[in-house]
């Protein structure tokens, strides 16, 4: 059988295709060079499974999708407060090129625009590095994120450079506000590199996969970054990623975002997946005009969007039952499904309400799929609220999602493989 | 046993109880007489559970936090478009009270700033209705969104209209762009008498608690608005909920949120949970200052960020096993937890990975938490390839997680209780 | 014989008269249904004479050509500083319509813009008027301006009302930052009512003719306002008369200047004349197409700009020689022109390097122009300082163009009529 | 007897010198290190002589005081329309140190603010100028005005260049625009050194001098530039050279005027006198304190204002009487004064009006101070049309103010010394 994905990844392809509206970047020769036709997309999973469609190991430059990444190389080496005091994290509503610095501190609005995410360059790695070293840890950091070793395209690269004007302008006015600290041309410099990093589409889904999967490349399984990071990172690519159009794409496909004027175009779901598509024609805002369409046809195909109420499963107390009689008879709650703090609650309550007139009471959670660190302090704080109203508690465990539970001050709890062996203890 | 959640929210009204920066709002005397110190917390469940700690029953004048609830009257009634070509979804990046307005339409960034909120009013009910009517269409829906008959504050109401001049000038303005098409001063007279509805943090919570339950009050269980709408007004809360400091709560609370000027604040997180605090004195930007304490702690201890990425759980695929020799043999494939469109792709890769000999194939859903509608879709899809690759597929599904299951053309499907049917079935 | 100037206008009409570029205002359907070939200029002189060629006596409202002379009265009616801390004078750089106030004030940047000609006309008259009181101080006000008794276009005046929404606007701004402290709407009303005066080309230019002739209408001979309010008129009006185009009239025009919506335009240069155009077709920053060419006709052709530099007039010190001889020798020193502060300079530097050996020195005023205040003074000075250095002083002055001259502390002086007179009392 | 002026002078320094307020530059260590207490001022006549009083020699870098200079060379050197294509004349109402370019061309809006005088500087000498030749070309320039070799101070020039970030941010964001098409950092390098120019307070004040007189330096009575580039220069000035305060000052000083940030400030009155102050403390604007206090005072004491409504003078037609008899009866028209447009208008309607039956008119300029070209032009017309109505005409001036009279088309004019000579030719 073949899988579904692919099938599904060519149809969509094939339905954009026909669009042609938008033009390729045409500010320097290389860009504007580019084949227009080509489109790619690509969803790689947290778990490490890539799938793609149309042209998706074609190499162009990573562009502006480079800055979500240098900004989490920034936060994840210098920790946040250097960080948050030199870029800002509010949306600035304006083209990604404008200055945008805040009137009193000069402090760039956000790291998605070009002043704060040559800001961002210059704050990766230590602050001794020289500028040829500062690169090779941008370089580094974002091949990490693409589990292989990226390259520069040169050509590009010098292209860029005759054309940084107004990058140039950026960083010279960010160094007289004392954001920036060093050469500002050779920040600059520095920043162009980083955006002539050769990707492919498959590259960039990998590298948003890294940031769905909590910062850990899902193929080299190496932790690029700090869990914080990342959920800052992508808070940031929710409000600003998309420049002056990121109130439509915050409605209308919901998915943490960035794009670069070569024609890439990424996605991150927390917890989910990595999306990337490629198609070098862009719109006024300068983002992909089928990667676009693309998304919005991800995001309402496959309920992506982060504002989508998932679907109500069924209850997490699955039975509530008292097995045994008399002072063997055991009160067994049965759980299921992923447990956070919502569905914690719903057990708390289901212990209040049900106010066990037995000795002995288990949580069975040989169906619970998942638990988060609330989810698992709130069902620790029951078992130890149990144990001082005078119970004993077993926690069914067969797979150990809770290693070593302890409840705290004055709990008590016995972990079993199997109901039965709570049963059979008591008797 | 007493539940932990009202402990918690206890503790922490406590912890930010000696919080006594900011003042509240002045502007009009019924404000600026308002008692500072109240202070309270309330969480209302998507299954209509109610926590609170501290003031959670006084009535204060729901003011801004009306915004979002009128807006997603409006869509309600009058579908996207229309309201869409009137207010945008931007960020505006400034505070509450500009005018902001896009200079060639004329229409407000978002309805979460006055004009567009005072536009929102003006699209709330059929066009046809007069202005008393309006009031009544928008008192009536937030008390549908509450769960009870709300009222308004008339003195607040008579006081305000004597300092509306800006809301005025706003209003004319929109007037003089034909955003709105009524008498300016009508419109703000409806519009003041929608900020003076009185409500409780408890009621606050609730309507939250709606937005987050799919636009169903979760203790009246009446459908108050369409689940596009709550995603569009979910997305709108979460870029221009906070004002100018939308940036930061994106980054540091990451739960969709509105504000108050009489003190309160509620966050709605999809699936999950409404919250309201109520505590009038504010800061600088017109957001209560212990509210938002409160909500970063909330976020910070309960992972409610939207951004969180939630923890991994157990693989989807619980088991993998062949039952029964020969001719006989069934290929079982026990799925557990939620399935959405990440899960659903490990299912195919599972069967794909797999290419299974046997004749016979089960799914078995007993463990299935939940199914979201790309995943089920996707599972069905495995069942018509299955089908056409030869295989007799079995859905065991003894709680109808998948109602009525079609797996379209060509595809074809037994739906089983219990795994042992199919087993039966086959000898 | 007849005057030149008529036909100098006929001429330059003629000239711009082929150019129909441009549109009528059309925001009501009174202004929309001008005739738009309707063609006229009028020059009024400092001493009361009227020229004009094309349509000069056709009415039509006044429009924003209200401005400077509400503007005028609101100065004369309550002095400087009370007027001055409610608009300010500092060019805008933006359209007519725009609200600019200053951010933290509220005050409008300055009174040619509709934000502040609305407060300027709230200051005309004493602050206890009713608004029909207003209105009619203003309107006697551009009478007297005018010099006949002005009236109102009611049915323009109601077609205003209807589309002041922009207006109503921005007085209910005003009064949320009390800049206005009267009912918003009352003070739009009297607005409207003064835009609405009905004035001929010829009424226009006497006007301005008022303004240049230091605020004594040349025809009634009637001081409509003080000179330092005339002063501060013409400032404003010539950094902030022709709103976003400022820049291109002070350099290419350089005549203080205001223009109306009807296609009214003036202007007054001090001192010399009144200059009023019509012509209903507006360029795109509503400044009459035909008024701004005949106004850069009338500079270049007559060297009226502000900053054109005066020819170099001949010597102010006609002759400076010895009558008589001996003891009875005159120093006499005839000056000649108008004498300011760069001549009178002149004159003491005459004296200063004659260093006259003679006992008696006269300075001869026959043939003087003209003398300014500062020029009287310093004169006066040169004459006290002759006497501290023992010289008898005589001024010829037969038609007292320095009445009563009182050379302060020490000096003395003698006034003849004729320069033999001072030579006989010396024989 | 000493001349008033250097009294008036010492007594106005005195009258400022207690106000100590404001600071000194200090973003470069050698502008913070300037004597703050200096203090000094200088009047330049247009005929050379110049008066001063306090520190009126030292030596201090002109900074932005040579932005109209330069602006000017500009202008010489390649004509309005390419200057004009590439900086702006609007007020921008920003600080001098903003952006302020216009959003579509990039065009700085006026050659005061640092982006435009940036302009302006690449634009003096031709285009085909080293950067090294361009620098030398303004150094002339300057000196030219000044009337002496100036100088650069090669300290403050290294260190200026040192902190040149905010410059360098503005020449790359004009080479961005294609506005500079130089390296940017070559502009900012020349025009750092333009700044860095050693000027005293009496180099500014023959500078402006230069500027008042019609672009001659009084006392090399060298053309430094055309009268239309002055013209150009003081209008720009009058609008946008002192910033933010372009108001303020128009409406208080209302002299075109230019200040710099080592504490110099100039002023030119056209046709009559250039001012230039020092006193390092600067307001928040960037304005000398002590300087603006003096510009204030200079203005109010002497009537400078540009808007002065000057003194109305005598009649321009002194008498107009009949002598002699009969045939030999002679119209003479005796005139007076200064004669620009209004005062010929006079005579022409003086002439008009008395419809004179003599067949010998005269038109006696004997007592005439200045006559312009508009005035000499509508003279001579008066006399062309007295001709074509049969009448024979006499100019009496005896000092040529009219040189060459040639009525035009039709006229004919016999020029005489003296009122007898008409007279005697007549009998």
């Amino acid at each position: 059988m073949r899988s579904v994905v692919p099938d599904y990844l060519t149809e969509v392809l094939g339905d954009v295709e026909p669009d042609t509206s938008g033009e390729p970047a045409d500010y320097i020769p290389e860009l504007a060079a580019a084949d227009p036709d080509r489109l790619g997309a690509v969803f790689a999973t947290v778990d490490g499974m890539v799938y793609g469609a149309g042209d998706i190991d074609t190499e162009f430059t990573i562009q502006s999708i480079s800055k979500p990444f240098t900004y989490a190389l920034a936060l994840a080496d210098h920790g946040f407060d250097p960080v948050l005091a030199k870029v800002g994290v509010e949306p600035s509503g304006e083209a990604f090129n404008q200055i945008s610095l805040e009137s009193d501190t000069g402090r760039p609005y956000n790291p998605m625009i070009n002043a704060g995410a040559i800001t961002a360059h210059s704050l990766a790695g230590s602050a001794e590095l020289t500028p040829p070293e500062r690169v090779q840890r941008v370089v580094d950091g974002l091949s990490a994120f693409a589990g292989r070793p990226l390259t520069m395209d040169e050509t590009v690269c010098a292209s860029e450079m005759e054309h940084a004007h107004r990058n140039l302008a950026i960083a010279h006015m960010l160094r007289s506000h004392d954001i920036l600290t060093e050469d500002p041309r050779a920040v600059v410099d520095g920043y162009i590199r980083q955006c002539s990093v050769l990707v492919t589409t498959r590259d960039l889904a990998v590298m948003a996969a890294t940031l769905a999967n909590r910062g850990i490349n899902p193929l080299s399984e190496e932790r690029v970054i700090p869990e914080p990071v990342v959920r800052q990172v992508l808070s940031v690519m929710s409000t600003c990623g998309m420049y002056d159009a990121a109130g439509d794409w915050a409605t209308q496909v919901g998915i943490p975002a960035k794009s670069g004027v070569a024609g890439g175009l990424i996605g991150a779901l927390p917890g989910q997946i990595g999306i990337a598509t490629f198609s070098p024609r862009l719109d006024r805002h300068g983002n992909s005009v089928r990667g676009v369409s693309l998304f919005e046809r991800f995001s309402a195909d496959m309920g992506l969007h982060v504002m989508e109420v998932p679907a109500t499963g069924r209850a997490v107390v699955r039975s509530n039952e008292v097995v045994g009689r008399g002072p063997d008879a055991l009160r067994v709650l049965r759980l299921q499904g992923g447990i956070g703090f919502a569905a914690a609650e719903r057990v708390v309550r289901e212990v209040v309400d049900t106010a066990p007139a037995e000795y002995a009471v288990a949580l069975d959670l040989t169906m619970v799929y998942s638990i988060d660190d609330v989810g698992r302090r709130m069902l620790l704080e029951v078992v130890r609220r149990l144990t001082l109203d005078g119970h004993e508690v077993y926690l069914v465990d067969p797979e150990e999602i809770i290693p070593e539970p302890d409840p705290g001050d004055g709990g008590r709890v016995t972990v079993v493989g199997h109901i039965d062996r709570a049963i059979h203890s008591r008797t």
